[in-house]
């Protein structure tokens, strides 16, 4: 994950929220993608920092176990540039500019120039953080299925040419519910329709009030339709105990707009509270500075194990 | 310089002769560029081994000195890959596109596909290896300017973002005269028309028996045109004792080609000889890896220094 931003609802109900699951399966890798961040953050790299703090923390307070699961700094394991550019060596330029994928990053990351060399490699080095660990699994998305695709070509290319080394790495698709913004667009940090997790009760309540409701609903008398508002969908997710009541009320116009969402952002803020707390208690002191540290020495044994692998092949 | 063949007297002749004498005037940092080797011998990189040991006991033979320089692998010095994904970051992807040498480096490199990924990216690279060590001048020959045009102004961009850190090299020209192949074209590697300068007496005698003359003498009787001869322009490299003789001897053909070869080929073994001599020392036991072990901690340690102040630049 790119350290670009603070984590909001968007992650959690999204790919994140299966993370800390995978654990019981799996030995996993989490990784603060701090040179990806630089691709696209190149104007104000500095920021970075902070939100690496944040993530790690909010990563921690979801269950990622720093006991069971290595969690490391991407620029703090030499070994990714390596396999990086051993493998630009061997990539034909059409396959990166042709990458799906490619165009439409740069139309959603607003606001940048990302017409630079190091953005169009972005998958390439995409390809090394997941082979580096001679990963079995890569848990995605469907939208992310593409950098896989070519994580395995890219493989592929490096085993035709010097030998079985990189196995290819399958996805794990995570299917999960999606949450609409504030604004019933995506929920995205660049939108800035987001409720992050470590934001107060104060500010839920502010963001959830501005939230769009029923269009139909003109009147408090009238009956609304839970199935198309957005404050209802949040419920739902919440998996909220008052789920069948707040339908029933709002379908009687027994309960108006404000009051609901009253009670989704105390809701909100119930359900986030453990998470804030922990949260709070991972950015004391150097806990963060200690799981990172730790997470290096552990992701640099293991990819210095492929490194060695690698130079072999290559008959460095 | 990259690991990918045997030093020859056109790099002798070139801008290597000027190394040694560098040392005198300048602290200074030799590198074999297996990094950007392997952009071009990516289907055999294993070759990249032997010749590094080789062109490293032949510098040292040519009198650079590890007492007073650094000699290192570029791919020990993990500063180098740090620096260029940065550079890569600011880059923008047309001045790679249009720089001047790119297409013809891909048409000068023969018979390997050099439509990568990497290989696009090697004037970033170069200018990693370059500002990583805060270089005040680096010796180039003319073909090389539009490279270091190029670092300078990524400098330029890396220091408009993030404030003065690197500064901006200036160009040592390095005037030498040029040698021409066995053949009259440019001395290469890719054109097999050179004289290593490990070759034996016996490989010398048989390259030089094959070299072309004045074309205009067809007759052994026929008098010559030493100015016109690539066998004289080597005599006059060599600074040969004889070469009024030579001249004369040629001009009243009293001189064959032939015997003209014959002492040819015998003042290069002779010129050769101590570099031969030298050159198997060096190769003796652990001596190279040694030089190289060293080489690259003194790298890392300026390296080192640099990297400090660009990640405290970019507020990381």
């Amino acid at each position: 994950m790119r350290p670009t931003g603070p984590l909001h609802l968007g992650h959690l109900f999204g790919v994140l929220g299966r993370w800390a699951e995978l654990q019981d399966d799996y030995r996993c890798f989490y990784m603060i993608a701090d040179w990806h961040g630089l691709l696209s953050e190149y104007e104000d790299p500095g920021r970075m920092r902070e939100y690496t703090r944040q993530v790690v923390a909010e990563w921690l307070s979801l269950g990622i176990d720093p006991g069971r699961s290595v969690i490391f700094r991407q620029s703090e394991v030499k070994e990714h540039l390596d396999l990086y550019f051993i493998l630009s060596a061997i990539t034909p330029l059409p396959w990166l500019e042709r990458c799906p994928t490619y165009k439409e990053q740069m139309n959603e990351i607003k606001g940048r120039d990302l017409l630079t060399y190091g953005f169009l490699g972005y998958p390439a080095l995409q390809a090394a953080d997941i082979l580096v660990y001679r990963a079995d699994a890569v848990p995605v998305g469907d939208d992310q299925l593409p950098h896989l695709e070519l994580t395995r070509e890219i493989a592929r290319r490096f085993n035709h040419f010097y030998g079985k080394v990189l196995p290819l790495p399958r996805a794990l698709m995570t299917k999960s519910p999606r949450i609409l913004g504030l604004d019933n667009r995506k929920m995205s940090k660049s939108y800035g329709n987001f409720i992050a997790l470590a934001d107060s009760p104060e500010t839920i309540a502010k963001k959830v009030a501005g939230m769009i409701t029923d269009p139909a609903r003109v009147y408090r008398r009238d009956p609304g339709h839970p199935e198309v508002c957005n404050v209802y969908s949040y419920y739902r997710l919440l998996e909220s105990a008052g789920l069948a009541a707040v339908a029933e009320e709002c379908r009687s116009a027994r309960r108006g707009c404000s009051e609901c969402k009253k009670q989704l952002a105390a809701e909100l803020a119930d359900f986030l509270a453990p998470v804030r707390e922990s949260r709070r208690h991972w950015l004391e002191g150097r806990r963060i500075e200690e799981v990172l540290e730790a997470g290096a020495v552990a992701a640099r044994r293991e990819a210095g194990a492929t490194m060695e692998a690698v130079f072999s092949a290559l008959g460095w």
